[in-house]
């Protein structure tokens, strides 16, 4: 027994052998119908006209899904809306500094391998797809992420605007080890500057540790080619590490012996505190979690039974452990795990919880497998000196935050963002 | 460190500290360029004019990939073109006996439990979303996928033809059992009777055990909401059973006391032997693999280093071994296996080939937690009373075919389905 079954037993226990459930344990939402005893199919679930004759080559939702990114300074993925922890290629979030995006043929993409190494080294992408290969479930999240200082979220009210720019894909390729193996490694290289091939070269610096660690070099996302905006026909993996040194059509990688201070490092990617100094080279994103449903925006129906649900995630492992609230962070319960578990990916969570009505305030709290807690909006606060007046009053952007998310659920069953309500 | 790490370094010390790839042991297509010493990047890699200029809401893929279903007698997934173990939801096969797709509008979509419980219930989509969810990995495969006497496939050349009614997803849903002890189960019910939304309304037996051990009512694929061709907006997944028990635009579940020898289970699909008499009640889908690259119709651009790559599955279990031979199976060598592996999923196995440029035959076979290990085409032959010849000549269906695929790389590179040369 797996603790997903664990906790799902545990959950049939309380409901009183779940007959309990339809007696009151469970409430449904006001259209629940009791079947008649007659056995008739309920009305109107038959075909419509609209029905499709032919099915296509390469097939599409349904015409009454309408789940959509948010272009905001960004594009968001819609999180409230996802099941599982695989993200859909087309709801994938997408932050380009250098629109537009790279149309590239992948017959004519080169991966070049050069600098500190003894055999400098161009790949087309099917000399690349010879090689051995892995896949990998990982998360990659803008380190820009937060409902704080990013100029069009000011006050986000949906997980899509607080934590849209975090997406997790099954990647596919070659191992950036292998392919450095390959080329040499010279002695005294330990770093890379690793380039991408929008119009002005996105270029940024990794450390070569990482780079012979986990480092991917991806030509696969879900099963297919990996999407224009994410990369196409090459992307750079560095999994945990913040969105941006994940290199999108990447086209080149020089091994040097030192970090470049690329403009992507050296000042838009760190935080900069009120006193003026900033804070560089932070890689890893910290761990962080947040409830999907209910979450800010939504309207529960009614009180009675709900399965709280929402993803965790770090940049330092795996996740170990999430906790719930339903009371503003005063108790805390376990929420159950959805396994197996991978390393740097979305990890799903899910609590079971009765709502009696009442206002009340939901968050979560993960914890990854170096013990390191997500901590609390207060205590960011603390740690940077600042307060949300401050990131109302600037535009300075804050990078890496996880802190803790707290949805208000009001007596009408509509939930909001608290942080902007206190 | 893990197997597939394991697997890696192994390589590595075959090619000579990998040093060796460069001068031998891994010979590039003739498109392989070393890079000049200047570190002048290669060139036409920029953005062409053709590059997006805004980010869809729901994003597409490169113009220049073209993987596509093949529709003959059903559609065929790619599986030549897939990465890993998703199958990306547009490439999903499809079989469905009774076209058009449903366009069902996810708010007039209902669900009956009723027959043999204490409760009839019917659900609403929202009503199922309130309560305690699962996401698993599963394959569904159907039943009828062979190379054997489907009428469109006879002497198939692509392993899109042999195999490519498979395909994995994540999906996301309620137990069943959950549902089902929500209704209380009445004394004396063992079956399940299961009708989806089609305009004839698909219905088949599903014996209680399986709903009360791991079927799901799944309303996610993949992250998002199951597909039309799927069953938009709910279905049920019985995993590791032959696809066509899988019922898609789940509406109605009758429990009963006994099987109700539906169209789908005493005739369709079942085994009739060249003596008449049929197998039926048929459930789980036997161990199976195949090699994707390299497959039929595919070309090796010359002798060196391939990674051959495939997926094995079985209806029984977990997927615990893969052998490849690429001698025609006078020899076995372990594969390298993918994980985490997951129970009636996908399982994508990697293989490290030095093709020496003669004609060669390469296969695998896998073995499932029970131990039960793919049989030969002339195991099943003499298991079954029958040769190729005889499916050539009739119109019977073979269901359930799990035989080993072998794959006959000749001289020039150029693969090709050896049973059909034989």
């Amino acid at each position: 027994m797996n603790a997903e079954e664990h906790d799902r037993r545990r959950f049939l226990k309380r409901g009183a052998a779940l007959a309990g459930l339809a007696a009151g344990a469970i409430r449904y939402s006001s259209g629940q119908t009791r079947a008649s005893e007659q056995g008739a199919a309920p009305a109107s679930q038959g075909p419509s006209p609209g029905g499709a004759e032919r099915i296509l080559p390469y097939g599409a939702r349904s015409r009454f899904e309408d789940s959509a990114r948010l272009d905001a300074g960004g594009v968001f993925t819609p999180l409230q809306d996802l099941t599982g922890i695989i993200t859909p290629a087309p709801l994938h979030f997408v932050v380009t500094h250098m629109a537009p995006t790279p149309d590239i043929d992948p017959r004519q993409h080169r991966l070049m391998i050069h600098g500190m190494v003894d055999r400098p080294l161009i790949f087309t992408l099917d000399e690349l797809k010879r090689l051995p290969s892995v896949s990998r479930v990982h998360f990659l999240q803008c380190a820009g992420s937060s409902y704080l200082g990013l100029d069009q979220r000011k006050k986000a009210k949906t997980v899509q605007e607080t934590h849209g720019k975090t997406s997790c894909s099954e990647w596919t390729g070659v191992l950036l080890s292998l392919l450095l193996k390959e080329a040499g490694l010279q002695k005294g290289g330990s770093w890379l500057l690793v380039e991408g091939g929008e119009t002005k070269r996105h270029t940024i610096s990794i450390p070569l540790a990482k780079a012979m660690d986990d480092a991917l070099v991806a030509y696969g996302q879900n099963g297919e080619a990996v999407r224009p905006e994410q990369g196409y026909p090459l992307r750079l993996l560095a999994p945990g590490f913040e969105g941006v040194r994940n290199v999108k059509w990447l086209r080149r990688i020089k091994v040097v012996d030192r970090p470049y201070m690329s403009k992507w490092e050296s000042t838009i990617y760190t935080n900069v505190r009120p006193d003026g100094k900033a804070r560089w080279f932070q890689f890893e994103l910290e761990p962080n979690s947040v409830i999907t449903f209910p979450s800010g925006g939504q309207r529960l129906p009614g009180r009675g039974f709900y399965e709280v649900t929402g993803l965790a995630w770090s940049g330092g492992g795996a996740i170990r452990r999430v906790e719930v609230s339903t009371n503003g962070g005063r108790s805390w319960k376990e929420a159950q795990i959805q396994e197996p578990v991978y390393r740097m990916a979305h990890t799903r969570f899910r609590f079971s919880w009765n709502w009696n009505g009442e206002e009340a305030v939901l968050q979560s709290r993960c914890t990854d497998e170096w013990g390191a807690v997500q901590p609390t909006l207060g205590a960011l606060e603390k740690l940077w000196g600042v307060n949300r007046d401050y990131w109302l009053s600037t535009t300075n952007r804050i990078q890496h935050f996880n802190g803790i998310q707290p949805w208000k659920v009001a007596g009408d069953g509509s939930v909001h963002n608290v942080i902007w309500e206190s």
